[in-house]
């Protein structure tokens, strides 16, 4: 147990990721009072039976009323409607975050709601499982995995260490980037892959001349491994491809050519290509792995957990 | 222990396929003697190091003769020049099989040369991790794995019964196929997958806005999922996408389609395009984890196996 870093934090959304910091926050006693809000009454009476926190009420206006921390955990086209129901309630010299995947986007919606003398400070931890909703949280989620911050000009640098050093309670490496580079790292270290392993998917759930039984029969072949990433919250990954357009279409634009490039090795039998690009990957695994960023098991170490084995 | 289902085993290659079976032959005492051949010098040592055969030679000529059942695991662009190296001393009535990734292709290479009296029966175990070598290998690869075999029209019964039991002695699932179709099959369910995850990675390291480093950091947030079919072995995927050419082509003709599709959803805003497909690709893993093709576990368990956590 550390000390309360804050009397009153209030949880905007309580799904994977909110409810994954209300379980850290109980467990290191980080706050006093946890309030919790959802605007799903389904969601907040799982919250409340989970005994996520010490307040539940389903309008985060109210919520957010005395809290010194505001966690806004919402889908990032949600991101100004909260901001808007909550900006008249929120307490002077409060410090309003939120957890967005897309930066320049939530910044652009939530900024013009909030009032002076709150600290806006954008950020996002980069965590979180193929699983949604209170169920699928977990405390330790943050562990190891940065969060980075996208502080606004005018941030106000206590606040910002003040924020960061809850993250790093919750087990966080902390960074800071500038927000639109941000939605560039994004685009290529989450975005296109998800959107990637979504498409696969649906390409191989329409084909015709090879049934979708066949493709999950025989989907421990490599297939099955974009199907994690593919099972992700639809209205989070909706909202994702909508809020972070440009650096989306620049990516998928990259891939595509480079794609075509593969392609037409393949047609005209270049194999030193696909072999030069095939070898240089290879490299690319082992430095995450030295990183620290995965594990070195084999196929993730699934063998080792598969209940049949 | 089992029976020896056969007297003489020869294994022409000894990588991470080559080698799993030898470790499960050696647990289950399916055969008597197990010969084991490696065009590279190293790696017959450090098979015959790690005592997974009785005896250990460098010609495959010289390990198929008096084998009852011959496995040929090797890249499949070697297949046509290893059947030829065999073909003269095959044993009459041995058993002659593969397990490549594609059938068409290995099937022509390989048939001419196989003489009559020898019962050539290409097969295909859907196992693999991204590991490759001798030492990846482990007992147990294949168990509750699919096993697909595309007989020739003359195959004869008793044989490929013969071969079944010993995969399914081995822990594998038993499919009979046609060639062509199984190559569509694995276009979609293997091949297409490792191709996309070698092109995403690549893009990602070739870009000059975001930097490695901040790719490697980050990977955790999705793309790190790709890293590990794309650290599979080079040599294997490029012969791979050379030998299931026209199927593999068609698989990317109709990703890329797909992918604009989406692509267009993105840059014009149709959230409720992208929603469909996110729904609908949900439902894929659900009953892939429904047929034991995968563990439930979030993030494949990754959580449970992290040292760190």
């Amino acid at each position: 147990m550390t000390d309360p870093q804050f009397n009153r934090i209030a949880l905007i959304g309580i799904g994977l990721i909110g409810s994954s910091i209300a379980r850290d926050v109980k467990e290191l006693g980080l706050a006093n009072d946890v309030v919790i809000s959802s605007r799903s009454a389904e969601t907040l009476k799982r919250a409340e039976g989970l005994q996520l926190g010490t307040h539940y009420v389903s309008s985060a206006a109210e919520a957010v009323k005395d809290a010194d921390l505001v966690i806004v955990s919402v889908p990032v086209g949600s991101s100004g409607a909260v901001a808007e129901q909550i900006a008249p309630n929120l307490k002077p010299g409060a410090i309003l975050t939120d957890v967005g995947s897309t930066k320049a986007s939530v910044i652009a919606q939530m900024a013009p709601f909030v009032p002076d003398g709150v600290h806006f400070i954008p950020g996002h931890p980069l965590a979180g499982t193929e699983k949604s909703g209170p169920d699928a949280g977990f405390a330790g989620l943050f562990r190891d995995r940065w969060c980075i911050f996208t502080p606004l000009p005018d941030t106000d640098a206590e606040a910002l260490e003040k924020l960061k050093a809850f993250w790093i309670a919750l087990g966080s490496r902390v960074d800071d980037m500038d927000p639109q580079h941000h939605d560039k790292v994004l685009a290529i270290v989450s975005h296109l892959p998800h959107i990637i392993a979504y498409n696969i998917v649906g390409t191989a759930d329409d084909l015709e001349t090879v049934t979708e039984s066949e493709v999950i029969k025989y989907s421990a072949s490599g297939f099955r491994d974009f199907t994690r990433l593919a099972a992700s919250d639809p209205t989070m990954w909706r909202d994702i491809c909508l809020h972070n357009k440009d650096a989306i279409l620049e990516m998928l634009a990259r891939f595509s050519e480079d794609l075509a490039y593969l392609q037409r090795a393949i047609r005209w039998g270049e194999g030193d290509k696909l072999f030069e690009l095939f070898t240089r990957t290879r490299d690319v695994r082992r430095s995450i792995i030295q990183a620290g960023q995965d594990v070195d098991a084999p196929d993730f170490g699934r063998h080792a957990l598969d209940p049949k084995k």
